[in-house]
């Protein structure tokens, strides 16, 4: 299949009573900051912290009773991995998260509690371990974005913002490997509703800024950014022409305007968002993005898994009140 | 006037291009930790930060063109003073708060950037200055919540409530003078709604507990809680008569209780709340309501005006994950 707004329609049927219609806000308090209208999408208030949910939920969901029986697996630090742990308690499978070893503890003990099996492994090696593993033991691999299920769960995202406000201008999604900008676009754009889609993604790991310049998937090199959750070095091949298609532009942010535009979430919009959720307005707020006065954008915040000790970061950020 | 439920409706018709329809939403991470379905109203996402903004400014859009230009003045360090500024700014009204030399600095710099007029005084001559400059300058006097108009306003969240969500069983209300509390009982209490509404005030100022008890206001002696939004030490007068008679109950909660619900709103919920917004959900916490199964408790996060420094005090709080 490929991912359509039918699938996605689908998706939202079969999830429906198990996640939340997370709200839709206006965030009046940040609108001086930004001399738009804003808006937020809260999905760090969705079942495990994060949108991830929906599309492991939706896949999940789909399986047949002896793919159940045989438990599924994925390779994820984190929101992906916490989300597939969840979905699987919910149904009563098994489930298994190979984890690098470079996994913040908190994450990990959070998909430990939720009774998953946890596999360590090397950070280069792990989709090789949860592929070696699955075909070992039977299980069904849940890759975290290039698969057309999960993209159909996180476009659902894309069908709630048209019924709760159909004439938003602008929507700015955060961006990795494209799960969730692919299936929002697919979504929005084969309603045509008018909406605008831009991906954001962090300066410092541009795989989808110079794939869609060059044409085609660019692999790039693996660097640090504080946005943990958007750390993929390629753009999914199962998403990448769906954002070549559909996507009005990729903005970039630097880590400090990331951080900046987490605490203004924190302090004035009163919701905590996580590094990743929080790279849409940090490139508004670097000027990259240039809304006009009345515009009607909305920033999607695609989760808020912190842990409290990465509050301290915050401390010494500042921005004009 | 009294308040009633019509009082409330034209204040919403009033109000309602002024402020934001907060949401009310279903936080399932919360669920675990209490049993029942929980619903938070995010008044924390109100103008100005907290539900304060709702009387104020349906106070002031009463007011004649002569009162306008009197001015209006009012006595509060915090969410009413900050409210009040910025009602009176929207408004071009001139505004002076009369603010005790007790008051956190980072809430009197944002009432100042508001362009109110600031006037210091000894904490325990504040209210005698505030009325002491209306008479002398023909500024209208706004008392926190010792007002019908000011308690129509609050009671606007109560329309909201039953707007969102007509199925809730219970509300509880953060409680001081009772401005919140009296409007929202008013408002669902006359629509013959059957929701129970309680309220929850700091265990260190029991001033409604021992009211209802004694059967009349009393008046407690002033002391220190973390819950700083929630320190009058005697029900309002017009306040009173509405609690005692439409509240389904009164429920304390300890300072340590009220950090660590808190705590659980930020990490769990991933909103920012003040520690005074978090007085019911601490009250539940601690077993002074033990809601039933299934049933639908909706807690009015009152506010979310927190200097970043004060997170510091969560630091060491915990609670089982």
């Amino acid at each position: 299949m490929t991912v359509t707004l039918e699938k996605i329609r689908e998706a939202q049927s079969r999830i429906g009573s198990h996640i939340v219609e997370t709200p839709l806000h206006r965030a009046h308090t940040l609108e001086r900051f930004l001399g738009c209208e804003v808006y937020l999408k809260l999905e760090n208030m969705q079942v495990t912290g994060a949108f991830k949910y929906r599309g492991a939920i939706s896949k999940t969901l789909k399986l047949s009773r002896a793919e159940r029986e045989r438990g599924i697996i994925t390779a994820s630090s984190g929101n992906h991995g916490k989300a597939l742990a969840h979905g699987a308690k919910e149904l009563g499978i098994r489930a298994t998260v190979v984890i690098p070893d470079t996994a913040p503890p908190f994450k990990v003990s959070a998909i430990e509690q939720l009774g998953a099996q946890i596999v360590q492994s090397n950070v280069t090696e792990r989709f090789a371990v949860s592929e070696r593993l699955a075909k070992e033991n039977g299980h069904t691999l849940f890759h975290p974005y290039d698969d057309d299920d999960i993209m159909a769960g996180q476009g659902t995202v894309g069908l709630d913002l048209m019924a709760q406000h159909p004439s938003l201008d602008t929507v700015i999604v955060p961006t990795s490997g494209g799960g969730l900008l692919g299936g929002i676009l697919t979504a929005i754009k084969e309603s045509a509703s008018g909406i605008s889609v831009l991906g954001a993604e962090p300066a410092t790991l541009p795989r989808y800024s110079e794939s869609l310049e060059h044409g085609e998937r660019v692999k790039i090199e693996s660097r640090r950014t504080i946005a943990d959750a958007l750390v993929s070095v390629q753009p999914g091949a199962r998403n990448f022409p769906i954002v070549q298609k559909y996507a009005d532009g990729m903005l970039k942010a630097e880590d400090a305007s990331i951080l900046k535009a987490m605490k203004m979430l924190l302090m004035e919009g009163k919701i905590l968002a996580e590094p990743s959720a929080a790279v849409g307005l940090a490139a508004v707020l670097e000027g990259r993005y240039v809304p006009q006065k009345g515009e009607k954008v909305c920033f999607v915040i695609s989760g808020g898994n912190v842990g409290f000790d990465q509050l301290g970061m915050l401390e010494n950020i500042r921005y004009d009140t």
